[in-house]
């Protein structure tokens, strides 16, 4: 096999963004896959003071987002899918995170897919109702940081783990996109 | 009081767009108020084919508002606030809508305001329970179009409409903003 050739369902090198969206602290994660071996190259929280307008943190959370994906150059983006929101005002807000950055990276090319949480605290820690800690240390252990990551960045980089993970085992159950 | 001076409350020009985002079509109008005298410049409506992917949508929504800001130049923006969603799932892609949308005005530096859509019909057709077509056609008369706009662009006219009326009235209660 051809040192850096594609090897099919597993390409010898994949960059992927985790995002987890939320309008005061989007966590953010890239994680590059070169000849199996894995590594975080940024991780992040996009944090936005209780003082600012909704609209003034979408921006910048748009902001961010492109400056990630112009500084380190991702292909394929991952995000949470199927998740619990407590009211709609919630599931609102949520979703006003996830346009704002998902529109970014869109537009930047990049290919966006869901997976579920249920499915990351599995890949991670091996069932599906791990605490957040857990998957942060997990994501830590996995990724050989120095510190355990911030909650928010934790879940952006256990998405990218678990896709890569998923693209490992030749996709048996094909990733949604959206 | 000179000709185009400001008239406090009542700035002497004033260009607002109206946004009605939704994932396959977002409405949009931009109106403007010169000396009293108000008249469309824009209006239209972004579609996104169902095939698409929803990332798709949201890119093509940030895009289309942030050239309608820079060919219209609009200094405020106005979108429906406290509406009804019949699940979680419709709150989240209204949502998405939404943070596509307002993350391209916001970073344009509009200031963005909220305005209940029971408040819209009232001030557009005298009570807070009319239908669709009753707004488009007041609509349609009070910007005295050729046309009745579609359903999704007379919503955002008239989110537009209601924010300069509100604004006539030197704001007895003060708008959300967002």
């Amino acid at each position: 096999m051809p040192g850096n050739g594609s090897l099919g369902a597993h390409p010898a090198h994949t960059v992927v963004l985790g995002i987890d969206p939320s309008l005061r602290g989007t966590g953010y994660g890239v994680v590059e896959s070169r000849q199996r071996v894995i590594r975080a190259v940024a991780q992040g929280v996009v944090t936005c003071p209780t003082a600012w307008p909704r609209s003034r943190c979408l921006a910048q959370i748009s902001v961010a987002m492109r400056e990630v994906v112009r500084d380190h150059r991702p292909t394929v983006c991952v995000v949470e899918g199927l998740f619990y929101a407590q009211n709609l005002q919630t599931a609102l807000a949520m979703g006003e995170a996830r346009g704002a950055s998902l529109a970014a990276v869109a537009e930047a090319g990049l290919e966006v897919y869901e997976i579920a949480p249920r499915k990351v605290k599995q890949a991670m820690v091996g069932h599906g109702a791990a605490q957040k800690l857990a998957v942060a240390r997990m994501v830590q252990r996995r990724l050989e940081l120095a510190e355990t990551p911030a909650a928010d960045a934790a879940d952006a980089l256990a998405l990218a783990l678990t896709y890569l993970q998923e693209q490992g085992r030749y996709l048996l159950s094909p990733l949604k996109r959206v």
